[in-house]
């Protein structure tokens, strides 16, 4: 079970671009002022670093993550999501398009 | 004076992704059911295909584009827009990332 949209939220009009383009999102802030994103990162293996601890879940796609501090690659599918901590890194790898939403804290 | 961001909408979690992700944008629905995207174009030159008529609103960056039968090249920077014809095409330069609103009809 996927979130297709979300609604009655305000969405900002620039995106964020990571990694020349591999990572695009776009921020969003619901009405009890949550704020999200919901991106695509697109083929390639990129090393994320957290600030607040983030919640990735999968819309579209699927990909294949590593976190810090753990030797194993997981993957992680439309419907599915994967916790990483705050002041943290995970690694990453997108064969196809990975569609996501990252919930924050 | 750009639109900086957009309140009370829908927006599609997945992404939309063109050309290799070269351009990526996400949908969006206003409260009266208007329909648009927000996205953003990176480095390329691109020839994009309308179907219903569009407005192509700059919010960050700029571009250059030239429409269907016409020779001129024309840029686009924040704040400003460009109208393109239904069941045409235009072609579009950019050199830093675009970043836009598309309005449809």
């Amino acid at each position: 079970m996927t979130t297709d949209t979300f609604d009655g939220v305000a969405v900002a009009t620039k995106a964020n671009v990571y990694f020349d383009g591999k990572c695009v999102s776009h921020g969003i802030t619901l009405a009890d002022g949550t704020k999200k994103s919901v991106g695509v990162i697109l083929p390639a293996t990129l090393t994320f670093n957290t600030g607040a601890p983030e919640i990735m879940e999968c819309v579209a796609g699927s990909c294949e993550y590593k976190l810090a501090g753990t030797s194993e690659w997981k993957k992680s599918a439309a419907g599915e999501k994967f916790a990483v901590p705050g002041n943290s890194s995970f690694e990453i790898r997108v064969s196809d398009a990975y569609h996501y939403i990252c919930h924050f804290g």
